[in-house]
């Protein structure tokens, strides 16, 4: 039949036939994950026959609903459901895990139907709570967002975060379907299928739960039609059987990601292959509708002299975007009155969303804000960002559009100690696809870069400083992502310091300290740390033949490691000494722990006098 | 009063002078956190009077209960406690975040009595849920746990990866102490002072919850005991007033993290200065005792072409050193068969303990054991400590011992795809506080490392390969940390080909391509990441003048960079090439993954020819 009728009988066959279908993937490609894909079988046909809003000829049509595979491992179930809905051919299939394949180990959004990548496991619920996010409360369109969960990743903490972001904002677009098939990778979970253990701990949460059993179609079938009716999220908690259907690997420890050790009898096992095609519900065709009224931007100046923090200057521009860009939408982690995010949540509370003190939710959120076309800024200490790693990580992977903003950057925050000091950031955010860094050094350079920012793609990070700094550069100055400035050059300069952030203070201080002894220094402001201004850098090293690199930061990763990337290839290599935090900081002053790390400018000036002496 | 009987009165009295002290602390340095101080200070004189055991003359008594402040920022209350005590003077509270002083801002193990540093919200209870399991498992001693918590670090989902973990373990000996004081950094929490909200969910992760008035001192007193009691893990919810007893800033907005705004006043307010000096309750001295039964180490060696994956070698070598170290303790995310510590489980099931897929506790797990003199090795996949990467920062700041493995790292893992490839795991690990970063090419090296790593101290990394790879070494090699391994060379070598891993097998392949065309390429095994071995680094700089650098990573952070840094201040610069992967990987075999990305023997080698021709 090409248009089957929905019925039970209907709905079992398909479960079969996506159990066929995600054998004969893995079998084809040799690797992959079959028995994950056979627990949930009948749980996705039910969905996809009779619950799935999509068009999958339009998948940019904004009304379409979002199904998101959090245990991405079970992707060959995904590709069989796409199959059966017509989306990609039988043909395809048979490419799956192969090189230029779109239909990757772990869905990715080489898929025009996968909103974001997956395979990390814990991510896909946050992520959906974002995208539910945006349904309630910026796009007001009534789609829903279906979840595809590992019983295995209810371990992560960032699932709970999930769980207590939804149930807090009563997202009940958003249904969460776990498949509690029991077994993990290396055996079985630490709750089986006791599902009234994790009702209770996901109804503490504020959700609605459903127990059922996820090999019924007619039980599945209710819970999604409950699911619909309920006034909060929703999680089915459904007990299957790993490797349902195949009697080699059926509820059997041993056989994850790996495939069925005979297709050939497994499929007949399963019934046979069959060509169920299914018309998904596809919702009427909306235009994709950008919020309107963008308006010039008139972004906060500041003038020579004055003393103001690079994270206010940041908070500052980013209340002035919000009301240029009605795209615009920002979020914090419980720290807005320190990363300066309040300016916006003053201004734009419609548009600010508080995340409390749970990054991985942020980032998730921000991720599905962005998947819906909405341009998020997050912003957390630098030293934070560590705790969303994975998620930035994924969200790079994902390709997604996110301005990320780390405040209290480095030693110089002072007394509150190691803990809160952000020293890895630049090198974590360096160390991520297309990711862009920048990190300026006084107000007016901030506010631009803030803007250019929005307007560039993929990850973007801007580091910031805790306490005020002076303004070096007029209103009028450009500051093109890529670039640097040269705040000070001579045609005979002896020696080229290369700083960014409060350690262009500390470089300048140190030229001046220089001149006194008859050293002439160029400095050089490298707020672009990636990409990096290869050109002036090379330059200064034909000029100069001699670099300090100085940053608040740990040697490694870094500004200095920027700057020595650029130096490749020249064809005159300077000598290159590198000034960061080697030593563990306690508490102290700013200033303390600058000269402490032998960033300040006494140091800085101390290095280069000898290098230049050399 | 020098010594107090402990009453009713005299425990009012102390939660009193507790609140002095941290407002004179705070008033001192001109900044901290006295309100978050303030709320808690009840609830911590009666511990230090009532319930604590502990010799704060030794500290290294391994009766000693633990004290942990999750919320690091209230480390006045802390420092107050200490001076009640007696271990520290009042003049020393005076120096309070001052250069140089062991009081910072955020408590590390500076101080004697402090097993770990804190001040990054939500770490606290999982480290305290690791101490607690070697009391329970390891130790099988009686002492008992404290973890003064925050209400809005519950908002972490760590958090919950710690009471899951708690509670299915059954942790008894640990006690959180959550400050309900209703506010956060900027406002507002979640909940405020509903209790039943968080008691719900706790109780679901199979907790005992108390629900007290947090000021009360006689329900304080009687919720410890009840503590004491119970054969589960108790969370003490504590309802609370921030600021409690400074009218000024008393459960009000706006007054976290500084000093109240008149102290003297305050101090009056709060009753002013008293020096009650509370004997807490000393366990017996006993001496430490490590687990006896040392044994040599026979690790397993290899032979010259055999073929082994790196990561079975660290596998089979971990077993073997649990013979010879009983000291030994392993961790895994869930992933055993995949990391190989599965070997080690299987010989030694009472010192593996399996955390499922929750990298956050895992880290913690093992910096609680590490706190408790235990040596922790934990594993997952190289992508997977992104999830973990605050974590393993903070457990740098303490200074623990930590062994942490990454398997499956790069491109070369083949069709899984981007989300399971560590391809930014050498940036994160190099970019921490004295860390050692290892990467070996073959199986003999990889046993030696695994032995090594053990030996050494600080965060300890070590990368292996999906892969088999073929045995390179004879079994009499020698590894030492920092060094490397020239495994092709000749007097008038052309180019060196510097490598670590996966690569070292492409880079040998290069070379052999290059001799065919009449190119000399040196090849170096740079198996020690950090540090790194920068002699024979600069000695290749020096003797062929070119350097190509390639490794299974972004460009950013990992080799490349380790040896630019290595070549600064270089008498002869080397122009250097550096390859990595620069595209973002999709499915393909593993052989294809490193074509893809330049880092296969033909890349390198045409990569190199290139250098060398110019």
């Amino acid at each position: 039949m090409s248009v089957a009728s929905v019925d039970h009988d209907m709905l079992t066959a398909l479960g079969r036939q996506l159990r066929v279908d995600a054998v004969r993937a893995a079998d084809f490609a040799g690797s992959g994950h079959p028995t994950s894909s056979l627990s949930a079988a009948d749980l996705m046909a039910v969905l996809l026959a009779r619950h799935l809003r999509y068009d999958f000829e339009a998948a940019q049509n904004p009304a379409n609903d979002h199904l998101i595979f959090s245990k991405g491992h079970a992707s060959p179930l995904l590709y069989a459901m796409y199959v059966a809905a017509g989306a990609i051919s039988d043909e395809e299939l048979r490419w799956y895990r192969s090189s230029g394949s779109r239909l990757q180990g772990h869905p990715t959004p080489a898929l025009p139907w996968v909103s974001v990548a997956t395979g990390s496991l814990g991510q896909g619920l946050g992520v959906g709570a974002g995208i539910a996010l945006a349904g309630e409360r910026l796009d007001r369109r009534d789609f829903r967002v279906w979840v595809l969960c590992g019983d295995g990743e209810l371990a992560e903490g960032s699932m709970w975060e999930a769980f207590e972001y939804a149930g807090y904002e009563r997202l009940r677009n958003l249904t969460a379907i776990v498949d509690v098939n029991r077994l993990g990778q290396r055996g079985p979970t630490r709750y089986g299928w006791d599902t009234a253990t994790y009702a209770r701990r996901i109804s503490a949460f504020g959700w609605h739960v459903v127990e059922i059993d996820g090999h019924d179609v007619d039980r599945i079938d209710a819970a999604y039609a409950e699911a619909a009716e309920s006034a909060r999220p929703t999680a089915i908690l459904a007990r299957t059987r790993k490797g349902k259907g195949v009697r080699a690997v059926e509820d059997a420890e041993g056989a994850h990601g790996k495939p069925v050790p005979n297709a050939e009898s497994a499929i007949a096992e399963l019934g046979g292959r069959s060509e169920i095609r299914v018309e998904v519900a596809a919702p009427e065709y909306e235009r994709p509708s950008p919020p309107g009224g963008e308006r010039a931007l008139a972004i906060p100046v500041y003038e020579r002299g004055e003393s103001v923090a690079t994270r206010t200057a940041f908070g500052r521009a980013l209340a002035a975007m919000g009301h240029a860009r009605p795209d615009l939408v920002v979020l914090d982690g419980e720290v807005s009155d320190s990363t300066r995010t309040a300016y916006f949540a003053d201004e734009h509370p419609d548009r600010f969303f508080e995340c409390y003190i749970a990054e991985q939710q942020m980032t998730a959120t921000a991720v599905g804000l962005s998947a819906r076309g909405w341009l998020p800024f997050a912003a957390t200490f630098a030293a934070f960002w560590s705790r969303a790693h994975d998620f930035v990580r994924m969200a790079a992977v994902s390709g997604v559009d996110l301005c990320l903003v780390g405040s209290h950057a480095g030693v110089s925050i002072g007394e509150d100690g190691p803990s809160q000091m952000g020293l890895e950031d630049l090198a974590t955010f360096r160390a991520l696809w297309r990711s862009t860094v920048l990190y300026p050094c006084d107000a007016n350079s901030t506010a631009h870069l803030t803007a250019a920012m929005a307007e560039h793609s993929g990850i973007r990070y801007l580091r910031t400083t805790r306490a005020d700094t002076p303004v070096l550069y007029g209103p009028e100055e450009t500051f093109p992502v890529g670039g640097s400035k040269v705040l000070r050059s001579s045609e005979f300069d002896d020696v080229t310091i290369v700083a960014a952030g409060i350690t262009v203070h500390e470089a300048l201080g140190a030229a001046e300290l220089l001149a006194d002894d008859g050293v002439r220094a160029r400095v050089v402001d490298l707020y672009s740390l990636k990409p990096v201004d290869v050109a002036t850098l090379r330059r200064a090293a034909a000029d100069t033949g001699r670099i300090v690199t100085v940053e608040d930061h740990w040697p490694e990763g870094g500004l200095g490691d920027a700057v020595l990337d650029a130096l490749t290839e020249s064809t005159v290599m300077p000598t290159v000494v590198k000034l960061g935090v080697s030593a563990l900081p306690g508490s102290a002053t700013p200033a303390e722990q600058l000269r402490h790390a032998g960033i300040d400018a006494e140091s800085v000036a101390e290095a280069a006098r000898e290098l230049a002496g050399e």
